[in-house]
């Protein structure tokens, strides 16, 4: 089961959230360089990824209702998958900061454009503070509107705690792989990702359709966050394992001292030969070294650990979903449609 | 008349709510490294500064009651002082970094400790989101709580709007004093400082006691912007012509390019001449330039300026509380005390 929202109908909804943003700050009398800049930065940094997040919004209202969004869900629904993707934009502005990333989406990053600079830390507040502004707008007289806006507070700190703990874990100019563990990257995977990729959209269209009892937030919670597990796990491994001309990109985990599965299993698996390798190896801007990495990494046959994880943890999400207690509104295939996407994906 | 709440009361509540964020993080398993640093973060950057708009809260509150708090009150209003603080936390860890500053408070800026560099970003996230973990746990039951929730969402957007507009016109390598007028200055004056400095703490507390009527946060409003726009005009004033050992600080808004109150009346009075010898000198790392525009400063006699402007505006404002209306249950004293606090002060 694909995608149902065409994205182009989405994109369609993203104008007339610019509009809205610019109004509340025409209404302040604000310069009018200041708010082309603000208008660039949302314009620049929101819309042109996978929009992944954004759309499984709808696709989830869809799930639920089991029937066609009438017009007003529809852009109802847009427009909380836009919320996902300003939130997804405000820490993709800042974590290329924090990570001192050259490009995103095949441009430089928003920082490294001519004249931004420092100023992109006020430009990701600003893509955040948006969401409330346009909450406020469109739906402060919907039965849910605090529930709405506790979420995203409380998933915005939830992946602010996982950003922090994966900077003090892996920071770039010091490898000490001692830091590493499955606990942590437990913790840094569920909290910085899994949270607001996979729990937050279906909150959004639970909460939007009024379906958000406690079991149902439950039961979307216990398999949304081991998915977003598994997805992560398969990222990290695609990064070391995936070809190029597959995943469309370099994997630079190894090279960048990231705290993946891979790098995880490895440190769980290695004889203190291999232990000694990894230590002078990983995490080092150096093919060679990079190469003796993966030579640890075939050697432990983490390509297979891989394979019979994924069996695993997705047999562990089809039984949950099989399971499922239908009776309060949440239906089945919402979470069919998310494990379809990721499941056996090469890029 | 003085501030009533006492700083060791106030800075008294503020260990309760570290506590109350540290549970909350731990409670989602944070690893003890990154919850000390947490908690390193919010006791480094929120207290430690004069606390002005902190106290003012409770302040406020004791002049709407006209009588003593009671414990309950006393603690609720200095926990709202408190989220003042951690948004001007948020504000300041980031403004360091945007500015390049060097030192706050006598201690150097939180982005140039030993290990915190560009961390510094996602810090000051958490410090702005431990507003709204606080304000769940201690107001979700508050008939006001969605008001509050939206007063700060307000203000915080606000203050961006109006620190994108400073580093716009000002920017510390491009000086060009076209980019200077009167509207931009007071622009960024309301925005980047009135509303959360003035505006924001008097609202925390009439929304507290239930007294946020339309009408009473209006004449707020209509007094307390005015108020920012003098303080600001006299900080202003006293980073040009203070005496370094009366305001505790040697002025660097002329190097620094600052959109300042006095280049503006400046740019307003100069003669051709004049504004060559400020174009050819403000905004430079250098003594004798700075010098300069000291010359034309006091040729425009700016001293003179700033005090009849000081009389007009103290003028307007003394009269508008004169003419409050506390039918709603505003109180004049309210206003009086924010006044008395900033009235001809030389530090």
């Amino acid at each position: 089961m694909s995608s149902k929202t065409s994205r182009a109908d989405f994109e369609a909804v993203f104008p007339s959230l610019v509009k809205d943003l610019s109004d509340h700050a025409i209404q302040y009398g604000i310069p009018s360089t200041a708010l082309e800049w603000f208008q660039n930065s949302l314009n620049a940094n929101t819309p042109g990824g996978k929009l992944n997040r954004g759309l499984s919004v709808p696709d989830t209202g869809l799930a639920l209702l089991g029937k066609p969004l009438d017009d007003e869900q529809f852009k109802h629904l847009c427009t909380l998958g836009w919320f996902t993707e300003l939130l997804q934009a405000f820490f993709l502005v800042s974590d290329d900061m924090m990570d001192s990333s050259i490009t995103r989406r095949g441009e430089p990053c928003w920082y490294r454009r001519p004249g931004v600079g420092l100023i992109a830390i006020n430009d990701a507040f600003m893509l955040e503070s948006g969401i409330y502004v346009l909450l406020k707008k469109h739906f402060r007289s919907h039965p849910a509107y605090v529930d709405l806006i506790e979420l995203f507070h409380e998933v915005t700190f939830q992946t602010e705690l996982g950003q922090l703990c994966d900077l003090l874990t892996a920071p770039e100019d010091n490898v000490n792989l001692d830091n590493f563990n499955m606990d942590k990257f437990n913790f840094i995977v569920v909290y910085k990702t899994a949270y607001y990729s996979f729990y937050l959209p279906v909150a959004l269209a639970l909460h939007y359709l009024q379906l958000a009892t406690p079991a149902n937030l439950r039961q979307a919670h216990d398999i949304l966050i081991p998915l977003g597990q598994y997805f992560q796990a398969q990222d990290d491994y695609l990064d070391v394992f995936g070809k190029p001309e597959q995943i469309g990109k370099i994997g630079t985990d190894i090279k960048d001292n990231k705290c993946s599965w891979v790098i995880n299993q490895a440190l769980k698996r290695c004889s203190p030969e291999q232990r000694k390798v990894l230590e002078e190896s990983y995490g080092r801007k150096d093919d060679a070294l990079e190469a003796k990495v993966k030579v640890v990494f075939n050697e432990l046959d983490l390509e297979r650990v891989y394979r019979e994880f994924e069996e695993e943890q997705v047999g562990k999400i089809r039984s949950m979903i099989e399971n499922l207690d239908e009776s309060e509104g949440l239906k089945k295939g919402v979470f069919e449609s998310f494990l379809a996407k990721i499941y056996k994906r090469d890029k």
